[in-house]
């Protein structure tokens, strides 16, 4: 059966599993001591022109947006988010139960704007009684957003102005961030990320990895003691060299980047292909996941012979569904999908 | 100086101090296994008409909230409340801190609509992804709210009901119950409560107390170790029979609901003189507290003789100011202040 | 009825009750900002000759201890503490409820050993694994202890100069201080405490007031937005005031001291009655709780006439019990309990 | 480089990265609801004997521990272990980070035993005052142990009893448990630990698998919502099915049983050349580790050929080390060592 259900159904690009098996019986030093790390580490900072980024590599995004809010954030401080980020919401209350609140605004498509961030500060800080209330201590973005939106540079820049000006680190969950490095339509670059945020990550479970996030600090800001944080939480994998030899493999020659781009060329096939067939789009994504109403019959009929996911209801009788591409989809797999519609 | 700024700057009725004398040198049992206690307990589950009912009193509205809510809720779990709830935004994220979520949806004048709680209810329950979301354990809702405005009893027993039909259970805040009961515009009784709730609180601190707000279990739902949560969270006062005697004094000869109404009374008084006076409303409260809005260089001038609260700007050179009336307003201090304006 | 059973079971001295009814209907501040409070400090910063001191009031003991604790330590810090420590074992968790570690060393009569902390300390980083453990970030000692001892000038100076040379903060819980102050057998005063330790509270609670710690940062280190943690943590109270005048009242023309030493005399003459009596002392306490090996049917015979505290069971047929003197007893409540045995 | 460091610095058994290799580009659920991970599970149920079980797949030991104890474990409860426990040592504070306290009672050379939980659990019960400490509600025990130490079948049994007598759950850490149940000197099978034991976990970390643990829930008493709670604490894999291949080789053709079998031959061998040459033992091992008092020259001359761990010091001129064999150690490696001592 096709599957565009999502872009973590499958296991890893070949290279990286050819590389464990090289590397198998290797003895390592364990929790991520380890020189393969180290090497996956240097190529990082090369690619985000970042030579002083301190990194840290976790096993999966939700474990990687708790471990690094609560171990940023001061006990009195919160994260602010768009009301729709993916920690306001489908993260099961993982940042609460560190004990921090999630300070919700306004998402636009997924994005939040830089003009409403602004209010939101000012407000809080003009409150005679925000001794009583959570203080905004770290901004949540996530690119591409869980709407397969992105932010312009200009845009990033200008909320990395407004967190600088209020002395507050921003934070970029990047769980497809190939998929945004590598649409057409953007102008951010890795390096750009680096320069516009305080931390971020690089997913690699979504983008040809087994598993996998690399955790970067721009700004010799890790927090003191961060292993023991990270072990706190559950998070600190014994053979830490597995989630080395997989960002090692993915930043040697450009790879990460290359396969971005094939779940991007998949995508704007898809597109295509849904426009000609005069599909309606719920929403105009400019990376790897694509929201189409379907009539709910149809929805019904296909859903026999493609994985998709159900995103919201739209009318009684239409759904929002998501075709999600990948660094492995094949141009034979959009052919035979766009023959079923 | 004439103050209207809130509800607890000034002690307790005389009552609770001369008792507080007789008792003081007769000797109790700690944490509020004592006799006293017992008999608070008992007048109040007569005046709630709910002989089941379990109550433990604590000292305050913050920690009323996390205790119950932390005490009840399962891990998973988090409180649905009016983005303009106590618990969501003027808590310092005491909830949060606790480990659960704070699950907001619109509040309208600080009160929930039904029909947008039953929508949220369904949609969270139709979500196929929605065990990676917070579980909604608990709604809370806070009466009179935050604004000073009511939940009429249809109201109360429309979201009753439909706690009900999900099975979660109704907390209510009632940290100014008594001015909400002794409105001139309510048909909600402290028994009507009892029914629509499985849990709320009857406030001491701004209603004649010292301190001390009364917990209230009203179905046999207390959780299991209670006090032991209490402890744990700091909240277990030793001497416990501090908070029976002023709850027994209040729940004798129906002082709570007097010396309520005088706040009622006073604030019905103020209202009429400011309509008099043409001023403008930003709310219309039933309850004690007045939301008015000032011009910015009158309202600094009134600032030097009269004590009040900033709720929040209006426009660029107006403000909405709080004066909130109290069990303890005289009838002088409304003829003053008017005078003033 | 008799009663030995705690120094926590009656009320206040007269004199802040007297102070209340005066203060009742004075309008105050909010949250502890008000002028009696800042009166109280300055007399406690006078007592410890301490002038820099940073001083907040709390409810009770165990809200003091997790309050202090929890906004203090680091993430991956814990306190260290005898295994006996009321942290340890009597306060339900609440250290661990706010992510917090107790890590246990022996107790020796309630008081930890000097060189058993600095081989704790030493043997921790040594350990070339220690970031896989809990950082001892502060060390936690109680004075007098749970079993009323006391340390001597030495003592703490010692435990105090490891703590520096560790760089570790030393808190002290002074639940019982005054009767540790006075005692026959000490050499520590209160200036000597606020030298020796970087944070202690002084506890009101069993010392003469309704209820009431003052916890005092002695070297400019209360943490930053102190007051949001303690909402946070639920222990903010409205009426702030309310402890500042129990604490004015404490420390005005030395009452704190005066009354703390009628309890000293009681147990004095408690002890010499005893001694005289023949009766087996479980532990020699220089302070106002005596420890007796009572013979368990004599302990039940003395149970219809005089209420005391189990503390532990010594063999099969005898029992340790607890008598505790306080502030308010009376030589007329030594007597008849004497007259009793 | 010669290592006996840990049983953790290489990867995997061949047949798991050939099992992945095959799977890799086959779509799967996410989130471990694949046909893999039922598979896995069904052949686990059958080594244990236990059709019921219930079984979850996670990544590494420290999160199984914190995420099985702070699911199972009501807010007021406790998890009873060893002092020496690695809970209670080397999780970095873990399980208190969740809000649990871990209940400390002596461990002998790593073990518990019956007696002393039975006192204590007695002692517990009989305080008056229990409502103010933290109640136990789980003992944790290792197996085998830190020291690689066993319980025996009767240990095993008699533990299981009193957790029964006192309805406490028993859970048991098997991140080594391969190499227990393989050694020569055990009478415990993994049905015996199935039949003893509320839940367990099976080491995949350690015994042949790349990263993964198999959490066990023999009664049906797998929390409500386990998945929900493992996303809050962030364990759960996107790409379950890797852990579910990691188990189902290992439990396919009695692999991880053959495999554990070798790590004790190994460990024997190694223990007879040992004794041969007259080391001195710390610890009577029966397990893959082994624990020797070596002179610190002598240790530093070895450490130049050799890794190992530290274990701790002896004395002024002695170290205890630790050898770990695992299932790949080879007799070669064995024999290299032998000649280098």
């Amino acid at each position: 059966m096709l599957s565009f259900e999502s872009d973590y159904t499958i296991g890893a690009h070949e290279n990286i599993l050819n590389r464990m098996q090289e590397m198998n019986l290797i003895q390592q030093k364990g929790y991520g001591g380890d020189v393969i790390c180290e090497s996956a580490k240097e190529k990082i900072r090369k690619a985000c022109e970042c030579p002083q980024a301190q990194i840290h590599f976790l096993t999966g995004g939700t474990q990687a947006n708790a471990t690094v809010i609560a171990s940023v954030l001061e006990r009195y401080e919160g994260v602010v988010a768009a009301h729709t980020g993916h920690v306001s919401t489908h993260e099961a209350g993982a940042i609460e139960y560190t004990g921090h609140k999630v300070l919700e605004i306004p998402g636009h498509d997924g994005k939040i704007k830089s003009s409403e961030l602004k209010a939101y500060l000012e407000t809080y800080w003009q409150d005679g009684n925000h001794e009583h209330m959570v203080f905004p201590g770290m901004v949540y973005i996530s690119h591409p957003t869980e709407y397969g939106t992105l932010y312009s540079r200009e845009e990033l820049e200008e909320i990395s102005g407004i967190c600088r000006e209020y002395d507050i680190p921003l934070y970029l969950d990047g769980a497809r961030l190939g998929y945004g490095l590598m649409s057409r339509d953007t102008d951010v670059t890795l390096p750009v990320i680096a320069r516009c945020c305080d931390m971020f990550y690089i997913g690699g479970t979504k983008v040809g990895a087994l598993f996998g996030e690399a955790v970067v600090f721009t700004r010799g800001n890790m927090p003191k003691h961060f292993l023991t944080m990270v072990k706190q939480q559950g998070g600190l994998l014994a053979k830490g060299w597995l989630l080395g030899i997989q960002f090692d493999v993915l930043f040697t020659d450009g790879l990460y980047f290359q396969i971005s781009k094939n779940a991007i060329e998949m995508a704007e096939r898809l597109k295509e292909g849904l426009e000609e067939r005069g599909y309606r789009f719920c929403l105009k994504s400019p990376t790897n996941q694509q929201f189409i109403i379907l009539e709910n019959k149809e929805m019904e009929n296909l859903r026999e012979k493609v994985a998709f996911s159900f995103w919201e209801k739209y009318d009684e009788s239409h759904t929002v569904v998501r075709f999600a591409t990948s660094w492995a989809t094949g141009s034979e797999d959009i052919d035979s999908l766009l023959e079923l519609l």
